[in-house]
């Protein structure tokens, strides 16, 4: 089982990688980073390349795509190779995933037309006027297509992807393996359990989650 | 604030690029991945490269290090660039951290003789006999020492380092930011919680975990 993990300028690094770190453990399941051209792709921060090791050419047929988020989300919002190659691949793909800002692609492509999806809570405005139909959980599928809010919800999302192609044993043994028990330090991960001005200050600094502070 | 990544070969992607992810979006913080020689470095799965954008020389006083681990850490269990390095940027920090197995580097090059530790529940045994004392946490504060469990935990751990060095508003702020409120399918992140067989299937498969079962 071939999964493609798509590389673009400026995307969140963790959308990419949290996923990966799951579904590449899985026997039999080879992972492939793919962007419009190889070599590396810079994130969002802007401290950390990845390496796209094919074209999107290399890959025409995956049995699964992820499709990261980001800032340079924005850069794949209309026709171009990367909405080609999303749309020729789907139609051949088991799973056709995103994370973070990834659907807002997917959905801009039409992929996602009439059926349920979620993103980073900050973005969750922009899916409706997509045409996909916005739901606030962390991740949500609808047919073969699932989608995780923000960045870290990828991984919760890939977990979820391997119990289905792999089943319940490998992904607990995925889960084991990355010792994946969480335990963050506060109730803040959702606007809906966080502190009402931690909420203030990260809606009021929105650029803050695209591209940090700096 | 200067935040030194190390990357080596093998690493494990997800116990450098979770903390990234949290403490790169603080203010004021510049994050840089280090390694013996600048350019891609490949993870043990061996289906993604990050870049090391500097040489460990370049970053000779980082105020906060941290050390992935994965089945490269083998390689930096002596006398070498990566513990010189380690021991000369140790003696300036503010704090000195690692995820999953990069705990057994900090260790064998004495940086945590006589202090509480943890490590990946498959390698806590390695600990004691390289001078800690091993601690089954998720993350393990003894000084100016953080030490996190497997993989995932890097994250906790970070914005557990993102309270103390920024404070609990802009840790919440990350932490909603990065959209980090878990739900992972299963109760199986840890061997307490995981089911029997669950565990007996990772420790059978012990190498899983390093490389992915192929």
């Amino acid at each position: 089982m071939q999964v493609a993990i798509l590389l673009f300028e400026r995307l969140t690094a963790l959308d990419a990688v949290g996923p990966y770190e799951a579904i590449s453990r899985v026997p039999g399941v080879e992972v492939v980073f793919a962007g419009e051209r190889t070599g590396p792709v810079r994130d969002d921060v802007g401290s950390l390349s990845l390496t796209a090791d094919a074209t999107l050419t290399d890959v025409p047929r995956p049995d699964v795509i992820v499709v990261p988020g980001g800032p340079g989300q924005i850069a794949h919002m209309a026709d171009g190779p990367v909405w080609r190659w999303l749309r020729a691949a789907d139609a051949h793909t088991t799973w056709t995933t995103s994370v973070c800002t990834g659907s807002l692609i997917l959905a801009a492509a039409g992929l996602l037309t009439g059926r349920r999806a979620t993103t980073h809570w900050l973005a969750m405005d922009q899916l409706a006027p997509l045409g996909a139909v916005p739901v606030e959980e962390r991740v949500v599928t609808d047919g073969k297509y699932m989608t995780a809010a923000g960045v870290s919800a990828g991984i919760d999302m890939a977990l979820g992807l391997v119990d289905r192609i792999a089943g319940a044993t490998v992904a607990q043994a995925v889960q084991l393996g990355i010792e994946y028990d969480p335990s963050p330090p506060y109730a803040a991960g959702s606007p809906r359990v966080a502190p009402s001005e931690v909420v203030a200050v990260v809606q009021a600094h929105k650029r803050f989650i695209l591209t940090g502070f700096r």
